[in-house]
C-alpha cells in the first residue's frame, strides 16, 4: 500500500502554544499513524518578517514541542528549510509561472500585507512567499496539506503553479495537492479578542510553567456582565468555556456546567478552577518529557529528518530539470 | 597584484552578432588580458521569455562564437547559470532586501516590460530578474560590470542590495560593483530602424556565410533621397557609413569617402562593395576558426569554467549563509 504524503510545519518564530495544538499539532500525531509526514520548520519563510536570531533561537524549541507532544522521529520526517537550498531553486523555477497580478490578487497574502502595513515597502520575498510554499508542497510530491481556512488560496495558487509548470514542461514532474481542513476551530486567546498568538501574548504556551498557566487561566475573559455568582453568565464568547470545549474530556458534564452558567449560580473563579485543572492535567507530562530532552538529540533528529528529506527534494529536481532542460551537462 | 573581477555574458537566445562584437565581445578580448573576466551564458534569465529547446541549442553556439571572435579559455572564465544553483538561492534571499514598488521602478524592467507587453500578465520571474542580476554580479564578487546605458539602473539595483544585506547581515560578505560603459556605440540594424538584433532579423551574423553578409549589405539602408550617383547623399543616419565606421580600418579614407558621398558623385554600390569587402576580411578569419570548432571541446571549456566559478560562488554562499545565521547545522 502507497502511503499518502503530507507536508505541513511552523515558522520557528516562537514556541508552540494550545493554539497549535489545538490547530495542527493534535491531528499530525494522529496523521503519522496513517502517512509519510513530513513537518518542515520554516525557518526561511519566518525570514520575510523575522529576525535570525530568533528564528535560529526557536529551531530546537520547536522541535522539543513536537517530540513532546507525541510527534514520533520514527514515524515523522523533520526537516528544516534552510538546509534544503533545491526550495529556493525551485521556487525561482516557479517564479516565471506565476504573474504579479496573481500573487496580488492572493486572498492569504493581501490580508497578511494589510495587517503588516507594508503598503509601498512590500519585500518581494513577502509578495513571492506563496511561491516559496508551492516549491516546498511540491518538492516532496505532497499528496495533502493540512491547513486552515485562511490558507486554501495557497493551495489553489500552488496547484495553480503545478498545472502551468505541467502544460509548460510536461506532466507527472510535479503535481497537486489537496488542502485537508483542521477539524477543529482555532483557539482564541485569552483575552478573548482574537486568535492565541505568542507575539500578542495572549496564548498559553506548551513549555509554560504550572505558575504561568494557572496565571493566564485566572486572566482569561469570561462575561463582564456575570458579576455575581448568582448572575446568568453567556457561554459564548466566553474564553474559559472555549478552552474547555478543547480539553475538558467530560461532554456531558461540561454541558451541564453551561446550562447552570447560562441560568446563574455557577462562578468564574470555581470554572477557571477546573480549566486550570485541565490544562494542568494535559500539559504536565508534556512538560516532564520536554524536559528530559536535550539540543544535542533534537539537533540529530532534525538533521536526520533533513538529510532524508533532502534526498526527496534532489530527486524531485533531477527530474523538473530535466523536464524544463536545463540540464545542460547531462543531456549534451 | 590583485586582478579587478569582471562579470559578463550573454543570453543564449541565437548566435551572435555584429552588433554584440562592437557592443561587447571586442572588448572582452580587450579586458581578459588584464582581468579576471567571467562571462556567463545566462540561460536562467532567456527562460523568463524564452523556450527552453532555442535556449539549450544556443548554448554551444554561443560558446562558439566566444571563441571564434579571440576570447581565451586560459584567460577567461566561461560559466552556465543554470549549473550554479547558489545563483538561484542567493536570489531568494535577496528578494527579501527588494520591495515591489523598487522593482516596478527600475527604468530598465519598465521599458522592457513596455515592450514586451506584458501588462497584467507580468510573470514574477520577469519583474525579478534585476535581483537575479544582483546575484549573479555578487556570487562572483565581481569590482566590474560591462554594460550599455540603458543597463546602468540595473547596477545600481545591485548595488542597493548589498549595502541592504551588509547593513542587514555584515559588511563584507557581499560587494557593490562599478558599471564600466562599453565604449563604442550601439550597432544599428542594417534596417536603419532599431539596433542590430537577431530577433528583428536586421543584424549581420558572426557564422553568416559570405553570400548572408553580401546579401545583407546590400539590402542595408542608406540614404532614401540619395537617387542618383551625382546626388548629395546623407551620412548620418546611413547604416553603410555606421558599419564602416565601426570596422573600417583606414579613418581618413573613411572621412574622404565620407565628405565625397555628402557632395555628391559617390553612388551606394560602391560604398556597399567596399563595406562587404570590410565585413568579409573581418569574418573570414572568425569563421574559419568557428569552423574549427567542435561541439565536445565547448562543451568541456564550459563545464570546465563552471566547475571553477561555481567553487567562488560556493565560498561566496557559505559566507552569506553563515553571515544570516541560516547555517543551523554548521552553528549548532
Amino acid at each position: 500500500m502507497l502511503m499518502s504524503i503530507i507536508l505541513t510545519g511552523d515558522r520557528p518564530t516562537g514556541k508552540l502554544h494550545l493554539g497549535h495544538y489545538v490547530g495542527s499539532l493534535k491531528s499530525r500525531v494522529e496523521l503519522q499513524e496513517k502517512h509519510e509526514q513530513y513537518v518542515m520548520i520554516a525557518d526561511l519563510q519566518a525570514m520575510t518578517d523575522n529576525n535570525a536570531d530568533i528564528i535560529s533561537t526557536n529551531i530546537l524549541e520547536v522541535m522539543k514541542d513536537y517530540i513532546s507532544i507525541g510527534l514520533n522521529p520514527d514515524k515523522t520526517t523533520f526537516l528544516l528549510q534552510s538546509a534544503i537550498p533545491e526550495l529556493t531553486e525551485l521556487t525561482f523555477y516557479y517564479m516565471n509561472l506565476v504573474t504579479l497580478g496573481r500573487l496580488e490578487r492572493n486572498p492569504t497574502v493581501k490580508t497578511e500585507i494589510q495587517q503588516k502595513n507594508y503598503e509601498n515597502s512590500l519585500p518581494m520575498g513577502f509578495l513571492c512567499y506563496p511561491v516559496s510554499q508551492a516549491a516546498d508542497i511540491t518538492i516532496f510530491q505532497a499528496d495533502f496539506v493540512p491547513v486552515g481556512n485562511d490558507q486554501i488560496p495557497m493551495i489553489e495558487q500552488t496547484n495553480e503553479i503545478v498545472r502551468k509548470f505541467s502544460a509548460t514542461y510536461g506532466e507527472g514532474i510535479v503535481k497537486e495537492a489537496k488542502a485537508v481542513l483542521s477539524n477543529t476551530q482555532r483557539l482564541v486567546g485569552i483575552d478573548g479578542k482574537a486568535k492565541a498568538s505568542k507575539s500578542l501574548g495572549n496564548a498559553i504556551i506548551l513549555s509554560d510553567s504550572e505558575e504561568e498557566i494557572r496565571r493566564k487561566v485566572f486572566e482569561m475573559y469570561t462575561d463582564p456582565n456575570h458579576i455575581h455568582v448568582s448572575d446568568p453568565g453567556k457561554v459564548e464568547g466566553n474564553v474559559v468555556f472555549e478552552y474547555l470545549d478543547a480539553f475538558y474530556e467530560d461532554k456531558n458534564h461540561l454541558e451541564d456546567l453551561k446550562a447552570h452558567y447560562a441560568k446563574g449560580g455557577l462562578g468564574d473563579v470555581k470554572l477557571k478552577k477546573l480549566l486550570n485543572q485541565t490544562l494542568q492535567d494535559f500539559i504536565a507530562p508534556i512538560r516532564e518529557r520536554r524536559n528530559a530532552l536535550n539540543d544535542a538529540d533534537m539537533k540529530n533528529i532534525l538533521l536526520s529528518g533533513t538529510k532524508k528529506a533532502r534526498e526527496v527534494a534532489v530527486r524531485t529536481m533531477k527530474n523538473v530539470r530535466s523536464a524544463m532542460k536545463i540540464n545542460f551537462f547531462e543531456q549534451h
